[in-house]
């Protein structure tokens, strides 16, 4: 490391002033949601979070430099793709230089004193009380009322006051907002993943990366990217081929439409392999030679 | 036609009684719903439209006999694909028989009497919110409020008789409800569609097709299918490759989540032809070689 030059992530973390020390990341929800649980586990403690309404001021807030970086969930495992990002990953010049994936433990969450056979009413995310169906079936006593956010129902309880009311979200919730952990893992099932991705401006890469950890740089990467191709027969497999053709694996491929041109669509997909290795470096010029447009998304690795 | 075995349907429309002379379509929605507008257009001025709260009990309508026919939007040329329904065609057993497509006019729509200068609020699905977002920018006098439907906000504005609320809806809500279009045509991108299915069970197809339109039979078809593979490498490729090599167009592919296996999907497909062609079959046989599970949701034609 000591060859490597020095990036302005590691000069804020020797930087002894606290007001500059840290950097900022832009996330949606509440303090205590599960995006703050992704920053910490992909940037560390010395992150400190910014709480934005929508997804829309997540990425304006690194394109407008009040973030450094934005953590953004791009997909769970049960609910599917959050399409919203995928259309704001090709709307904004932001780069992906890494992903984690965090397992979804939802717990019930009350006040301080406010015991279980109080409860009348609980509050959460509308995704959040689906995957928790079995739960609110088998306690009919407590009514189910969707709020915007997770994290955001166990700081309105707590700023209620009510004694008989309780969020669902995740832990960090209550050590955020004081409250307690009335049950843990009260969803249907347990395998519920969410992936987020780490998004940076593309000048602001390289120094990341160099003074990133090793995991961001070793081990097997993904590359993401994003194209149209014209309403021809068989353009979506010719597209599909240049990877096949070179053994490059296609982890995942998603359409969001086009606007302004009904029933057409861009296609995302993630593959394996770093955009600067050679085969798949020639897989995407091959990729630009058949379709109207093409992105890059980011090559990055798994932490 | 003298020929064919008359079909339930035909004998319905024959029956002098009208309690049972019409044939029953569920939806999902309130009555005056873009859907029902869809059930017209797919079914005649002689379907009987059953409104359903969610989209689980317009396909358990079915299954359950209390409808013969449901019509489900499945994509939005702005808003994407309707993932719910997705998810549903693959749990329940029903059959794709006719598809169609409309175009979304917002429209603002205020209990008899009220004036545009009088409103206060709005009320609508959060989709078509934020479908109208010039219009509700330029008059920031009137806040919105997200409902679960757009009709259903047109039938609440008039229950609740209050004389500065207005509702966003297709034009037949206010037709429905006896309320006054106050502006039409407030949606931001014009080029807006939904494409909806109309579903029957599968033994109820042959006979629809006998006594339906011949606009059902004739023209080009569509055959809509899903299918999981193993997560190896190529795989969706070759998959895909049973197509191309017939010269059979793919027009969509979608993929969702497969509940307890994380980052493993469902690929649906719509591709051209009909299923009895003897080149899409032989495509299909082949795909069945190389998938853990398919399933032919239903070949059609576009009304």
């Amino acid at each position: 490391m000591t060859n490597t030059p020095k990036s302005e992530i590691v000069q804020h973390s020797q930087n002894p002033n606290p007001e500059t020390r840290t950097i900022k990341v832009a996330f949606q929800g509440e303090l205590g949601a599960f995006s703050e649980d992704a920053v910490r586990k992909l940037l560390g403690a010395d992150a400190c979070p910014l709480p934005c309404r929508a997804f829309e001021e997540v990425f304006e807030a690194v394109i407008e430099n009040k973030a450094a970086f934005a953590v953004a969930p791009i997909e769970n495992s049960l609910a599917g793709s959050v399409h919203k990002n995928y259309d704001l990953l090709l709307t904004h010049d932001l780069t992906i230089v890494g992903e984690t994936s965090l397992r979804i433990i939802h717990s019930l969450i009350a006040p301080e004193g406010v015991r279980f056979e109080d409860l009348k009413r609980v509050y959460s995310h509308p995704v959040a009380l689906a995957q928790c169906e079995r739960f609110l079936r088998t306690h009919p006593q407590i009514e189910a009322s969707a709020v915007y956010d997770t994290a955001g129902s166990v700081k309105m309880v707590v700023e209620n006051g009510q004694r008989d009311e309780a969020g669902i979200a995740g832990a960090s919730a209550a050590k955020t907002y004081g409250a307690n952990i009335l049950m843990e893992g009260i969803e249907d099932n347990p395998k519920n993943f969410t992936r987020f991705l780490l998004l940076t401006k593309p000048e602001r890469r390289d120094g990341f990366l160099q003074s990133a950890g090793p995991a961001y740089r070793e081990g097997a990467r993904k590359t993401s990217l994003v194209f149209r191709i014209g309403n021809k027969p068989g353009v979506l497999f010719r597209a599909l081929g240049v990877f096949a053709l070179r053994d490059i694996d296609l982890l995942k491929i998603e359409s969001r439409p086009i606007e302004g041109r009904p029933w057409e669509y861009s296609f995302y997909v993630d593959l394996t392999g770093d955009a600067a290795e050679p085969n798949v470096e020639r897989a995407l010029g091959h990729l630009g030679e058949m379709t109207e447009s093409m992105k890059v998304l980011g090559s990055y690795g798994s932490i």
